[in-house]
């Protein structure tokens, strides 16, 4: 019987494991039976071409689990299956990692979400998060809009929603659209549980393995994950002050033909860069002569600083060839998982009838609470509160930079959104510069995680000033500059002084 | 250049829009000079091989689109490319059905989401929904929470949440389930948007196209769904009064492989099945033997209304070969949107790193919520109230069965959960009764949706006695049973009167 063993040593599963396994089988299936004696270690290790060592191991997993009893003279013996007092057999836990499927691509664990766990510690200062402040939510005019809910509508609240979104609040983000040039009606908007998961539906109604998917060069980390999970193929075009280089899309899009061009034209993660009006018009109408959908994900353009930005691609497509992607998560609330989608009613139906085995709808509570900040006009009042804060922070960062970090790298000096986009001087590696700045205490996001090629993105990093108070962030850039020259001087190459100037955005 | 133009007969672009679509492209591609002529209707249309009526329509398209004009002896000329006042093409929408995925299979409209907007109609009494009704939900325990919650973490509860969720819901899910058998730490706990998307995330980290998967027969629709989407052949196994048939699927597992039994063991949907303890052991004994997974989805054990149902399969078993799916939708605020999942930390590690690219976390408040009201032994005391109240609804359904129904179907009787499975006789067809009953106003789910060949459950309809009021139960199976009387006058066929008894439950 036992010659009937497979081993696999392109298997995951340890040699000894799997022999014990299949022998653990015949037992359980009565295909070797009770008191039969097991071959010697040595023969049974000659038979499969494996070391003794190894089918010792088996033998004392066996035992240990009562499969077999081993007697001085008589060898390994098969005592039987062995069943617990409720009837039930004792066995190994099932090892399954082997039942992952190869199309669930192992997915390292995500820096961001690395540097989550490291930011709950007190003592470091997170320049990675670019959510909100906490302490600046407007927990009074939450807790009025909660009371006023529970008063007229308790029940529907906490009940099932629908899987498109609850009507009203579609019915007010259409009308608020319109304000920003949008057309789109309320059968045209799907709520979802925040822009990613809008990203996660479009992508899976729309990618075979194979598609090809323009990004900007660097891009937003969710996107390349989403868009490699469903196996389609990423081209990156590079980004400069004045956003995508719509001139290198026009050289790749007339000899490939994408599917999706996937672009954050306004305030760009992680970049900050605007993509300008002459642009975005060019963009469209390349997008039209080749027949290519657009995806605008749009979580910042509110949050200006300066000037307002140009209008949204979406609000300039007369042809419905862009899909327009925003959240309430940057603003307000980022717990109650709430974004939207504007499209066209072919796309909402498509994913409205996918999402019903998904998670069937967003939650109710939170498409209400919107509904009724939007309808008192409170967003509009925490924006503006917020843009204040976050263009006060903004100038804290860029001149603590200048004050600690001028001689080590480069950065952008955006205009609106969250980020700041460092390039670190010659020679140095964003990578190994997250392990200095651990020891510092202060957390960024590397830069490699915002490229096709990580490695492309060495050299650069990018901080967020959204987060953490002022006097804070001076203190972070101080702790960086810190590691920065800590590394600088662990580094062999020598650093040219007056190197180059490298476009910060670039 | 016209003969450049490609047709594709199976394309699901009619003919005339593929033509016009690729002079349109020329046009703007400068591949045909403003100027130029086009060749005469009758002449395109032999060089392409298609009627000259559907040439004219594409020309007639580009005419209303202002790419070409027609002047009389002149004929059709190019204008060229037109742009709209801000420098943008004016172009038809894109059709976006044509970039929908092929393994974005077309899913039909669920028929229990027809069912939903049907049943938002006020005169409708619904026999379809196992929600629990909101009048019973703890309005004021709901509100008191919130309140406790606002003055003491206000900006957490609305903060973002964790992949794996919210860490003292884990906790107390941790020590709830102990008491029920199960051993859980809270590391081999997740939380979910609700238990339809732990069953997706489950799928999507152990599926590959062409995965045997066993189901029992009848089941949950969503379940099928799932499964189909992740390209899995799906193996029914029947179920009778003791649930799944496990001597049947030993028959099955003895010659092929499945990677997962998917099994509802405890009134099951829409049987309201048990699977017995007996059964519970050989199914999982038969697991064991053959290296198969279980996923044990579990909405419903807490509704018994005589005796408590057997252990969950989760708690007999000591090897991690079950994971287990639960909800607190049926129970309470299914709009909060949360449900959970315990399995070995290879699962969950795995799922928690996919999560990240589909929804990130489940919504805090949710966890908050939930958190407080198990902490509080609220959900306990919730639950009492809704098991009396079923367990009256259900003597009201099935009273109101024999009084109305009981020459046209037979019926199963339910011991917990929340449905009645109801079998016609024979000829009569439950997806021609729900056109019937669409007439009369009572809602139910046709029961070929909960089976991998929808045909073979067109004598079956499933009705839920939880949603509806009392009287309107009553009222309900006595509409019902006159939609089946107008639906056997139809029928052609002659119903015999004294039919062999069939099985209400297989």
């Amino acid at each position: 019987m036992l010659e009937k063993i497979k081993i696999n040593r392109k298997n995951r599963t340890p040699l000894y494991l799997q022999i014990k396994n299949q022998i653990q089988e015949m037992i359980i299936q009565d295909l070797i039976p009770k008191g039969m004696r097991l071959p010697p270690t040595r023969k049974l290790s000659q038979m499969l071409g494996v070391n003794r060592s190894t089918v010792i191991s088996s033998y004392n997993e066996l035992l240990a689990e009562g499969f077999v009893e081993s007697h001085v003279g008589k060898g390994t013996v098969v005592v039987g299956k062995k069943l617990t007092e409720e009837g039930i057999y004792s066995l190994s836990p099932l090892i399954w990692s082997e039942y992952f499927g190869v199309s669930s691509r192992t997915i390292h664990n995500s820096i961001i979400r690395e540097s989550a766990n490291w930011l709950s510690q007190e003592d470091v200062i997170s320049l990675a998060s670019g959510y909100s402040p906490p302490e600046y939510y407007p927990i009074e005019d939450f807790q009025k809009i909660m009371n006023r809910l529970l008063e007229k509508k308790s029940h529907m609240i906490l009940n099932q929603s629908t899987c498109q979104g609850y009507f009203p609040l579609r019915e007010i983000l259409s009308k608020k659209m319109m304000f920003e040039g949008i057309s789109a009606n309320p059968n045209e908007i799907l709520i979802v549980s925040g822009s990613m998961q809008g990203l996660y539906l479009l992508a899976k109604i729309l990618l075979e393995p194979g598609d090809l998917v323009v990004v900007e060069k660097p891009t937003f980390l969710g996107a390349l994950q989403i868009f490699s999970e469903f196996g389609a193929r990423i081209i990156g075009v590079p980004v400069d002050e004045e956003g995508m280089r719509v001139d290198i899309l026009e050289n790749i899009v007339s000899r490939q033909k994408p599917k999706i061009i996937y672009t954050l034209p306004t305030y760009q993660n992680p970049s900050g860069a605007v993509l300008s009006l002459e642009r975005r018009k060019k963009l469209l109408n390349l997008a039209y002569k080749y027949h290519i959908g657009i995806i605008e994900d749009d979580p910042s353009s509110k949050f200006y600083y300066e000037n307002e930005p140009p209008p949204s691609l979406k609000s300039l497509d007369r042809s419905n060839y862009v899909i327009y992607l925003s959240t309430f998560s940057k603003l307000l609330f980022p717990g109650l998982r709430i974004g939207w989608l504007a499209a066209s009613r072919q796309v909402i139906g498509r994913i409205t009838r996918t999402r019903q085995f998904i998670d069937i709808s967003s939650n109710t509570l939170g498409e209400y609470v919107f509904s009724e900040f939007l309808r008192d006009n409170l967003l509009e009042k925490h924006l503006d509160e917020l843009r204040r804060l976050y263009s006060r922070k903004k100038d804290v960062m860029i001149s603590a930079l200048s004050k600690y970090c001028s001689s080590l790298m480069k950065w952008s000096k955006p205009e609106g959104g969250f980020y700041v986009w460092c390039n670190l001087n010659k020679g140095l590696s964003s990578r190994e510069l997250l392990r200095e700045s651990f020891y510092e205490k202060v957390a960024f996001i590397q830069g490699g995680t915002f490229f096709p090629e990580e490695i492309e993105g060495e050299a650069w990093l990018r901080l967020s000033f959204t987060y953490e108070k002022e006097d804070l962030i001076e203190e972070g850039i101080k702790r960086l500059s810190k590691a920065i020259k800590k590394l600088k001087k662990k580094s062999k190459t020598d650093i040219e002084k007056d190197e180059l100037y490298i476009n910060p955005i670039v």
